[in-house]
């Protein structure tokens, strides 16, 4: 491996910056860590030492790389980041799906994927084309989440189907049938978001029970990653699956 | 008024910029825009015609302002903005309220303005030190959102509740007494939330209901526009506040 490049999706390696992301790529994928970068001004920074701790038990080498740092993060005060492999996610057939339909926007991926980890909805599904769940970005933007969960990406949506035909079909659209506090939950599902600015294709609304989250006429729509909150806080809430702080 | 500045806090002035969030500062408060700024090359776009549809009719100036508009914007394809005076926003004391404790991120306070404004709580309490409510930065992410509330910033806490003693606190905190599923909602309530990194300070859990978003060990928290997605989804939707497309 040569000189440390600015991310491109094409690249077989990416990065996971900040001190929290790469300690979460550390701790869920140690196999995939080919180096670990750290700011000269890091020294005392919280986490540095624990990061460090764990590259040394995992016999990962620890450089210094500030203008790598900053041209991989785009910022300043980025104090380290993790160069890993990226790899291949597996879904769960037996359990439920997040399946995001060409999000564009990183930052919401990133938060989206932050919020199924925390609400323990752990396999994603992102239809091409979108956002890189590998990209740095949304890597930040999800805090490490990335590495706990099951993320996968499909060509299309037939791919993914063709994979999980046994999932219940939520889709979320603006004139979705049924309201969501009114929505029947049946196992395992699967929770269908569409694009930042034009939501699903029309015919999804065929392919399942299609969800309306109601709000007021005084806004076109909620942002995609407060209305994917909203809707898998329902789902799994009333599936009995946020009961406690288990992981 | 002279040539137009960046954004500054201390100006009486601010910049309301793309079309959607120019056209409800236009629609909203036609009385306080100065002028209306367009893009050269935005001749065709969707809702152009609209803008000087209503410019003309509130004797509004307009003037195509390429420099001007990437400068305030930050971007180079932002096509309008309205140069509005600053307001005060007055809280509704028999309505419910939302407030925000020292937030940080613009991006998050304009999302949560947006997702107050669509599940219908329209009073806003913004503590600070927080992010500017005025910063265009803040009405861009809110979508414009900002001018259809009640917005209004209080230099601490208690001045807040000096004003709104009667409202029934319910901070959210990662620690706190009771779920959300099971919190038992009255009226008018005020949801609190806290600093994206911080939370709420320790004295509010003694200070009302205190409210635990549940989540997994996984995560340290939630994204706070996502958590305060959640609560004002979960309170206006109990609270029958969420029947329908009224505005």
């Amino acid at each position: 491996m040569g000189s440390l490049e600015a991310y491109d999706a094409a690249l077989d390696y990416s990065y996971a910056p900040g001190i929290f992301p790469a300690m979460e790529c550390l701790l869920r994928h140690p196999e995939r860590v080919r180096r670990v970068l750290v700011h000269s001004k890091a020294k005392d920074a919280q986490g540095i030492l624990k990061l460090k701790e764990l590259c040394a038990f995992n016999n990962i080498r620890v450089e210094e790389a500030d203008k790598a740092l900053s041209r991989i993060s785009g910022k300043d005060n980025c104090f380290a980041a993790a160069v890993f492999e990226k790899f291949r996610g597996e879904l769960a057939k037996e359990e439920s799906h997040m399946v995001l339909h060409h999000p564009s926007d990183q930052g919401n991926v990133g938060t989206i994927l932050r919020t199924c980890l925390g609400l323990g909805l752990k396999n994603i599904a992102v239809i091409r084309p979108c956002a890189d769940v590998f990209d740095p970005k949304v890597i930040r933007s999800s805090m490490g989440a990335m590495f706990a969960l099951n993320v996968r990406m499909y060509d299309d949506f037939e791919a993914y189907r063709a994979e999980f035909a046994a999932h219940l079909l939520y889709p979320f659209m603006l004139d979705g049938a049924v309201n969501l506090n009114e929505v029947r939950i049946e196992t395992p599902y699967a929770l269908v978001f569409g694009n930042e600015g034009k939501g699903l294709p029309e015919a999804f609304a065929e392919m399942g029970q299609a969800v309306r989250i109601p709000h007021s006429g005084a806004i076109d729509s909620l942002n995609l990653a407060v209305a994917a909150a909203i809707g898998v806080y329902f789902f799994q809430n009333k599936g009995g699956n946020l009961s406690g702080k288990d992981d």
